[in-house]
């Protein structure tokens, strides 16, 4: 089968490569209808040293199951699935707490030698605790949206949620890529009355405003802390998603947390610290966050898409579709 | 009056001041009748740049209300109250939501050129807001356990709370000061299963046996991280609380954390960073803490060392009488 292999910075392939196999009881195979490229991809994209074998690329799908092992119970061949970012067996204490980004058993798709999904087809570990049924055909017109409980999605909800977004809260987002503006629809959703976005891409940031951003602030660093302060009463906003993952916008977004607020920081750490520790202590600030254990978070997103109450495939910027192995589209 | 004022490091004078007047009519004068010196005294103790004028010292007090202001309600004079690090207003938002140390008239006595309670008497701006009044004598044998609500067992508390300490949980406590060791009377009071002290002071790490530790562990940095870990479970504790304050402290805090866990830390920091961003992000691991708003937890506190339940005051190492102003022991 064809699959994208990254082989360093700047350098992806598309290679012919063996077929994936059920090697444990628990797999299943699943053929990818759709997939998409994380922000994160990026990271490697940029820095990835060069390597021989490379690495299959991505980590969100939504598939076919084709197969799977004896032990599968829950999913069976035919089934249209969502495939989050991590697997995660379902069954241990962390998985039991929602946290199954923390599984005993987690793995990323796309990372350390495990396949990924832009591929024809994908091995998927513990399919059982990780796939989740979607109600729906494989081209149903809510796909776009539908991909992103895989992860965008999810993690924005994440960040909402270890910021403690609630009824009447001020919020802020920093960031305006995909997962920002999922920050921006997971906020309206949990009740925010005003919601900031930090960003200066005009039409993302049309898109945050029709998702139910209140405010924009195109400022950054010093000028924008000042700016949101200024906008969320003087004192900063109760809750901020921390949608980048650099210092820069950590320590933006513990400036413009207000006294007893909390961080909910879902872009991968760039740095090796966070910034401004007095600060956030001075403040009382909770800094919390990390992967976002999305697979937790399906059954209660997923209604509001198969209702049309939220559209986060609208983040999506742009659909490819792969052309056949004899050149002809697909 | 005499008072203490520190002039610079390891330079701390007994001197005659003028004695205290109220300024505004939300103020109180209070005569000191306990106070203590605290582990934040030690910072200014060991660095403080060389003064002229001085900082009168200390924060945490109880004494006898001498006068107040025309403004002042629920204190009089002749009463015995407890005066907080800190003081506030106790209107504004931040008060209303319990977090006094984020006051809009928030200010820390003996700081800044506020007057200490290392003093015969001092004033008290906001008296309604910051004073707690004792429904005990002066001379009370609850004395020592009544004046760790100023600080040190609020702080405790704070750390615990922010770390989410309940029922069933796993606790670590990082130091083994007065702090730490009300934390460990604090993590007791809410429910945790095993409560385990990092410490190698074998006088306090006793008194922390007897406030509730289950578990003692004496390594420090890698050697006391896989210790902990080993004894919580192997995954770490759900919830730990930094009482120390330095980034290698804070380091260990987030390595002990189970994840999912949370970090409460109370020690002032004396680093610039949160270190280790990456690896608190990848075990969801939440860091929150800060000034602890002591006088929000007064209610809760109280009744526990009026009925015996926690005594607090164990922890305090050395008692100090003050001779009279001609020489007698007083």
């Amino acid at each position: 089968m064809r699959a994208a292999v990254m082989h360093g910075a700047d350098d992806v392939r598309i290679e012919t490569v063996p077929d994936p196999t059920l090697n444990d009881p628990t797999d299943a195979i699943v053929r990818v209808t759709r997939a998409c490229i994380c922000g994160s991809d990026l990271w490697p994209y940029a820095s990835m040293e060069p390597s021989e074998t490379g690495q299959s690329m991505s980590h969100e799908a939504i598939g076919v199951v084709e197969d799977v092992g004896p032990e599968v119970r829950t999913v069976r061949s035919g089934d249209l699935v969502v495939m989050p970012f991590a697997f995660s067996d379902g069954t241990c204490a962390f998985c039991h707490e929602g946290l199954h980004t923390a599984c005993v058993h987690v793995g990323f798709f796309g990372n350390n030698g495990m396949n990924g999904a832009q591929a024809e087809a994908l091995r998927v570990p513990f399919a059982d605790g990780t796939l989740f049924k979607l109600p729906v055909g494989e081209d149903d017109a809510l796909m776009p949206s539908l991909l992103t409980l895989a992860d965008v999605l999810g993690t924005g909800h994440h960040a909402a949620v270890v910021a403690k977004v609630g009824p009447g809260k001020s919020v802020a987002v920093v960031g305006d890529g995909a997962v920002g503006l999922c920050g921006v629809i997971a906020a309206k959703r949990l009740g925010a009355e005003q919601i900031i976005i930090m960003g200066r891409h005009e039409a993302r940031i049309a898109l945050a405003r029709e998702f139910g951003a209140t405010d924009v602030v195109r400022e950054r660093d010093k000028e924008g802390v000042e700016r949101v302060l200024e906008l969320a009463g003087g004192y900063g906003a109760h809750s901020v998603l921390e949608c980048v993952g650099l210092e820069q916008s950590i320590e933006t977004a513990i400036g413009i947390a207000r006294p007893g607020g909390a961080v909910g920081r879902v872009g991968v750490p760039q740095g090796e610290s966070i910034p401004v520790s007095g600060p956030a202590f001075f403040k009382n600030v909770t800094i919390g966050g990390g992967p976002a254990p999305v697979r937790a978070y399906i059954d209660e997103l997923l209604p509001d898409i198969l209702d049309g109450r939220i559209e986060p495939g609208r983040a999506t910027t742009r659909k490819l579709v792969p052309r056949s192995a004899d050149g002809e589209a697909a």
